[in-house]
């Protein structure tokens, strides 16, 4: 099994998909945007801090390309374009702004409390094949998610750490973002719900320790829904925050 | 004066900045992102439901061209890519989802209730000038912003309107999320905030009438700010909401 930093390299525009970051066989969208977040970081700018992407074409595990066009180089931020495909079929295109969030500075201003979630100890694990789900979460396997639903319909909040103990980082936040199932969820509606469009903003590097995920559910229509999803370290500050819409099929 | 519809036209990948939509000379990102928007936009996909820029280089008033590339087309959904140069400098790149509004259906679940504001009535009229703003806003010549301060310190919400009585549409939603001063106007700071990166959902068609916005900052730090912006309709009905990562300067 490979890790999450050895899964999302690219060397020289070429990636491995790695079957392990998957639900229903598909890579998780969020995983993939770190993967396009790491090709397109630089030396100056090694944080992605916004990180904005439309999905095309659901990719499968194995060879992909990655193709990164540098858009404007600053002396505080960069930004870019980037964008995965495979066998010639663009999958997943991106816009980046890079930085240094090392460099950031303290917050003088925080407009956003860790929402109160149980005990990370009194929830359970989400297994591999939840009941229900109709599919297989295989990432799960790499993550421990434990989610809380007592906080009402469309919100779920919880926590998520890797597996093995890796502490996240400014690139595995993206894929905390998108971790989550949809807040739709727990409105008795179990289908699918492709990602349009994914938008997340780094805010600070994670200290090590589980993360605190709420995600929920602003407007949901037959056809479609958007869905925030905040993500506070185990210090309680806010280190990431995401809006997403996504195809609702009602089920 | 040309009105906001005649301000955004492209015609064969011409566009003409208006000088009457700028903030002390440059024209504002949100009337950047409707133009790009209504280039993008396709008979069967008449409106953008996802805009994601990022802002690379702030256009003049004046000539500037666009290109769209196609990158997705759907059945129910397209999406595809824009880009604002002038004199050949690329000056924002933005990714959408088009759709078609008007077959989203109703809402069966929103959590996004519009939230307290004083009477409209009862609020001044955002003068051009405003005391302590050091720019001319000019677009507030052509737009009727009435200012709620009561909310508390990084939260503004107000009322927002064409002066001539022109309804918003699906386009000028875009401009609407962007309209408002930056958040951290309540918080003792001035300064530039440049637009780093400004996402976009329109969810659905507003019904005439003036519109309700909240502004709200989530993380100010010394180099950056985060902020959301909401919009409802007359109705009461969430129609956009936006998140937008600046570049903060303390002042």
């Amino acid at each position: 099994m490979a890790g999450f930093t050895e899964a999302t390299a690219v060397s020289a525009g070429a990636a491995e998909l790695d079957p392990q970051w998957t639900v229903g066989g598909r890579p998780n969208g969020g995983y993939l945007l770190a993967l396009l977040a790491r090709a397109a970081v630089t030396t100056a700018h090694p944080h992605p801090l916004s990180a904005s992407a439309v999905y095309l074409s659901p990719p499968a595990p194995g060879p992909a390309a990655v193709e990164v066009e540098a858009l404007r180089d600053g002396r505080s931020f960069s930004q870019a374009r980037a964008r995965l495909t495979q066998q010639g079929r663009t999958c997943v295109e991106a816009l980046f702004t890079l930085g240094d969030l090392a460099a950031a500075g303290d917050p003088h201003f925080v407009a956003a409390a860790p929402p109160a979630v149980a005990d990370r100890d009194t929830l359970p694990r989400t297994p591999v094949e939840p009941p229900g789900a109709g599919v297989r979460i295989t990432m799960l396997e790499m993550v421990d998610q434990r989610i809380d639903l007592t906080a009402g319909p469309g919100d779920l909040r919880g926590w998520l750490s890797f597996a093995d103990g890796t502490p996240f980082d400014a690139f595995s936040l993206l894929y905390a973002v998108d971790a989550f199932p949809p807040a739709t969820f727990t409105l008795g509606s179990s289908g699918w719900t492709p990602t349009l469009e994914l938008t997340a903003y780094v805010r600070g590097l994670p200290a090590p320790g589980p993360l605190r995920v709420r995600q929920h559910a602003r407007m949901v229509t037959d056809s479609q829904l958007d869905q925030v999803c905040e993500v506070w370290d185990s210090t309680g500050r806010v280190v990431a925050q995401a809006t997403q819409l996504a195809i609702h099929r009602k089920s």
